[in-house]
């Protein structure tokens, strides 16, 4: 019972950045997103990669390394779409 | 070793969130956040914790209930600060 809540858990965890990659692609606009959240959340998931690594744990791996793609990907689009002030 | 990154990691992505609830408050206005990315990871954290009381971990229960309150607070704002269309 409690794997499938942690399979589970993880995979929305995991998955949570998706729409909002999805939202900036769409509108091309980042004004109200936190660069600080996004790259405090990658350094995190990162970590957490080098984690499940030293542990051979292939879900920590595998979940982080999707959050770590996700996450980097939203953090160029960031630079790419915000405004020069 | 390995317990530090955990731990590291852990702070990390628990906090991350805490830096566009500060912006979204310090704004007020939410137009580029996406409300599925805060419910999804809301009901991932939730679910965390969940997991974290059956296996009686604390770390993984105090961690994700701090998220949950940052994500709730979160949501909270994001629908008393959306502009009504």
């Amino acid at each position: 019972m409690e794997i499938v809540i942690g399979i589970v858990a993880g995979i929305l965890t995991s998955i949570s950045m998706v729409p909002q990659l999805i939202k900036v692609i769409k509108e091309k606009d980042v004004e109200n997103i936190s660069p600080m959240m996004i790259t405090i959340l990658l350094v995190g998931v990162s970590m957490w990669v080098v984690y499940g690594v030293i542990l051979k744990e292939w879900p920590i791996i595998l979940s982080n390394a999707f959050s770590v793609l996700v996450n980097a990907t939203l953090l160029i689009f960031y630079f790419f779409f915000r405004k020069r002030t």
